[in-house]
């Protein structure tokens, strides 16, 4: 059974797209039809996800010129030579600037696709079909697109909107424990920030959300997506309020860096800066001890990390973190709790407390 | 003596930006205190520029935190190895998103800082500082930024646009001919596309030009980069007219892409490019014998040549334009004359002409 449970609309102006959410999307040919620019597509996937979900896609994508391409998978793999890989395909196959491209799978495929739409020709169409739920709630809203660079996650992309995102719940029943939960990692954070009714549910809905319940997880995927839609139309280019949805991405980032991109998933990273987030926010007495638990007991009840590895103390933690983006002219800005379903960003927090919390989680 | 003879604007809104044209500009503190957002700055340039410029350009800049970084010099190395030794250098020096790149030389790094503007973090600051005559009268204008691919020009890249550019005429004092005239070619461009007026003007001061007098040359400078403004203003992202800034490059990138990146410089490829497009235009009917004459004579005044390489036979001509992105779903779209200072964008024209053409100047 193949249905749209859900379309919302992103909206930037004359940039404003939809996102469908439902089951089988991935292969509903109608939806690309009313979406593709021109004639030539160019599917781009990887090697996990090309053998569950391009035949079904360049099927439904009959009706074009449509050419794969298919690269690495993995975090490691989002590189400026990976991504000159889907530019060599394009052009081999002689494509114009009328061509569309198609993000079949998770969020690294979905970065390098969207940058290369925003750099191929200086900028050409393209659709994104995020196969894993952390893509569905994370990339399908905001246009951040890039790779990254070995001394920085991210540190090359641009802001680019795609022509529509199909959230496809079908694709999750393929994920692996580890790839949903850190999913998972994200919408617990949308509540965290700026919903407290949303965490309330997540905590009653969470074994639901767990099994890939159909209806719970299209009603979870909607409320993230316009959680996130709702900031990102107030703030497309970060340059305020946008970057409250960067809580625990400045610890969790240093994660990923510091272990090597890829041995961490992004979403247990982040859960780990949340907690990290939350710790710190207690010091300074902005959240009580109860909602520090209650953060923390939903995250663990997702099968998510509460601690950093130990291979990261205090020291290296400061070290990765000033590379980090978040950091303005030299002062650190971290996203803190107000509450549950209350957040901040600011650099106006005593900077012992921050020492406590990274010597409390750095060993 | 250091001073701004003239200014003029790009108007495009609230990315609008200024052009200053004048003698000593690149050492100008002031220029430069106007208009760096933040406190880091990263002058881009290349082997050949450094010993000459860099001294003066890193002093005007004393007020910031200044880096640079020399490249190599060349077409044939505007590759995303090169541009990623830029991502490099900005991430060592803990570069953050509010800080300034300046592309100190020639279109070549014209291209690839404003790409690595455009990219780095998703978007910073840029200024051009184009020490070159093609780069001050073709790159200044129009946002385009980029590197190559080896499977075609420009393939990969942006629209962008700086803060400022300062055209030094300074600068050209220490260009040989071949890159002077590979300048002129792009300014006779200006005169038969759109204003022919200018392209008499440039009959009766074309020797005064090649002395690189100041007054005459910041004449050129102005009116060329007056007459692309125009055209961009009208049309930023190339959807139509903006293509008649084209004439001459369909060909020339053939030239550019047979020969290997660097062979030809561009203003040469170009020049035998609008030779080839007026013969056409000739045998359309679309311009007398004596309008084509009058090109020829001013490309040749000018010590550009009239044809292209004996390497390049019409076959292979026919190859090289099949990969330019100036094809449109197949139909091989042109720049073409209807006199000095007419032309259209057409693919409307008898395309056994077209291989007559190729024909008598592809050996």
């Amino acid at each position: 059974m193949e249905r749209v449970q859900k379309e919302l609309v992103v909206d930037l102006g004359d940039r404003s797209y939809p996102i469908y959410i439902g089951t089988g999307l991935h292969r509903q040919a109608k939806l690309y039809e009313r979406h593709v620019a021109g004639n030539q597509v160019m599917v781009v996937t990887n090697e996990t996800i090309a053998p569950l979900y391009l035949e079904g896609t360049v099927e439904a994508l009959s009706k074009f010129d449509t050419q794969s391409v298919i690269l690495p998978d993995g975090e490691k793999h989002k590189t400026l030579d990976v991504l000159n890989e889907v530019y060599t395909a394009l052009l081999r196959n002689r494509f114009n600037r009328t061509c569309t491209l198609i993000a079949l799978g998770g969020g690294v495929i979905g970065d390098i696709t969207g940058f290369a739409a925003a750099s191929y020709q200086r900028g050409v169409s393209f659709i994104q079909v995020p196969t894993t739920l952390l893509a569905q709630v994370d990339s399908s809203v905001g246009g951040k697109t890039g790779v990254n660079h070995v001394l920085g996650k991210n540190m090359i992309g641009a802001f680019y909107q795609p022509r529509a995102v199909l959230a496809d719940t079908m694709t999750l029943e393929t994920l692996d424990e580890r790839q949903l939960a850190s999913g998972i990692a994200e919408v617990i954070k949308y509540g965290l920030i700026a919903d407290g009714e949303f965490f309330f549910w997540l905590e009653q809905n969470m074994d639901s959300l767990l099994a890939i319940d159909k209806e719970v997880i299209a009603y979870a995927i909607e409320r993230s997506c316009q959680c996130k839609a709702d900031v990102v139309a107030a703030d497309e280019r970060e340059a305020g309020q946008r970057a409250l949805l960067n809580l625990g991405h400045t610890f969790g980032h240093a994660i990923e860096t510091g272990m090597g991109y890829g041995e961490w998933l992004h979403g247990e990273a982040v859960a780990a800066g949340m907690c990290m987030a939350a710790d710190l926010s207690l010091r300074l007495g902005w959240i009580s001890e109860e909602e520090m638990q209650r953060c923390c007991r939903l995250i663990a009840r997702a099968g998510l990390p509460l601690n950093p590895p130990e291979e990261l103390n205090a020291e290296r933690f400061l070290e990765l973190m000033a590379v980090d983006k978040k950091v303005l002219d030299g002062r650190l800005r971290l996203v803190l709790l107000k509450g549950i379903g209350s957040s901040i960003v600011t650099d106006e927090f005593d900077q012992t407390r921050l020492i406590q919390t990274l010597s409390e989680y750095g060993r």
